[in-house]
């Protein structure tokens, strides 16, 4: 939350902008068998954080968090949703503000917006790591990917985001949008489960698994992968079509 | 959201709460296998809505969301938890609330707080609808359950809110909270079915119901039912007990 994006977030009363109200986003990419977050650093500070934004006065909230998140990935089509509001009192630490809006040349009042108390609406979302572009704003020493296992220190309780975030999306791993989103369009039982047993964080058994897929009803098998070698290749999957509503929960 | 509580809520500029930030609560009740939604009426004005407040300047989210229900139904030990945020543009309708403010003696300038936008948390609540004390505030002409399928027209977009958290009961329901929330200690399979068929609002295949229940492994057989009749009573199930952790997703 409280990320100083441009000119107009920066007037000390906000005007524009909802108050008391941010977004952070977790961003999860999958690639290499490996599930990635990405984190921004904010200029000449050495703080490493979630993607986040404000709402502006007229705009709807789930087009704000897509806003948020096109900024930084340069993708719209994407799976993105609202997982929880982290509201305790005791994340409000102005401090680090101070800090990451002085390292831009802003000396803010003590009533400015910015410092105010923020409650932030998370948001999950769900890319294919090898269409993103990750992209750093002005006031950004950088943009990038992260291992789960090998994540700076964030600010405020940004860790602890990611986590909830995490455990989201494990919950949601049955539902089919999870695979649509992380993995390419056609895909072998093998590549399922790697997916699965990245965001789970451990193994699980092939026969068991690949029953378990098939029983849900959710893939279809497309055809005989061409290796080239002279082993049997592995059958290819993709989800079955169907609509799926990105909108709503 | 947006309802006039007490005269520090009045203040034109809402000192000690957080702006454009409002709660909303559903909280069902499940009794006679009906399910029902505690609604409110604001005095003198014919408008219903769901009952809902703000968040105090200290006061953690979720308190303040414990806060808003207790008032209404006399109960803290309630099962409550967030599931959607309300931030649609669309939503922003003040006159409404020009009119209840005006039937509580308040005409309020163009820029008081409580004519602002407002983006709200929806939390849902399961009760056991024969504990529950609704009690007005002074502001209400009543509170009181009402029938889902009869609820009178709500204010603003609180009808999809309703909608929206019965979506989400549904899809919760195989987890063991939504039945520990809304039967009593101890239960006949035909208890249990019917809340289901009442929450899923359709009838259920009894052995298959049965079947799967008893698979879950979260329900043990407690005692015979003495009924004093001659008829085979049926057994009593309650639910196995585990520490329930009700303070997160």
């Amino acid at each position: 939350m409280t990320k100083v994006h441009s000119a107009s977030e920066t007037d000390e009363k906000g005007e524009g902008f909802l108050k008391n109200i941010a977004i952070d986003a977790v961003i999860f990419g999958f690639h290499d068998d490996q599930l990635k977050v990405l984190l921004i650093e904010y200029k000449g500070t050495g703080l490493f954080a979630l993607p986040g934004g404000f709402i502006k006065t007229e705009e709807d909230l789930n087009s704000a968090a897509l806003r948020v998140v096109s900024e930084r990935i340069g993708l719209e089509d994407i799976f993105l949703e609202q997982f929880y509001v982290f509201g305790d009192y005791s994340r409000y630490n102005p401090v680090q503000f101070k800090i990451i809006m002085s390292a831009n040349g802003i000396v803010p009042a003590d009533d400015h917006w910015l410092l105010k108390r923020f409650i932030s609406i998370g948001y999950y979302a769900l890319v294919d790591f090898t269409r993103a572009k990750p992209t750093p704003a002005a006031i950004f020493d950088s943009c990038d990917w992260y291992d789960l296992n090998n994540m700076p220190t964030l600010i405020q309780d940004h860790t602890f985001i990611v986590k909830k975030a995490l455990n989201t999306l494990r919950s949601n791993l049955d539902h089919k949008v999870v695979g649509l989103n992380l993995l390419p369009q056609d895909f072998t039982m093998g590549d399922l489960q790697k997916l699965y047993e990245t965001i789970l964080g451990k193994k699980l058994l092939r026969p068991a698994f690949q029953r378990k897929m098939l029983a849900l009803g959710i893939l279809e098998r497309v055809a005989k992968k061409w290796t080239g070698g002279a082993h049997k290749a592995p059958y290819l999957y993709k989800f079955i079509n169907e609509i799926v509503d990105f909108s709503s929960k």
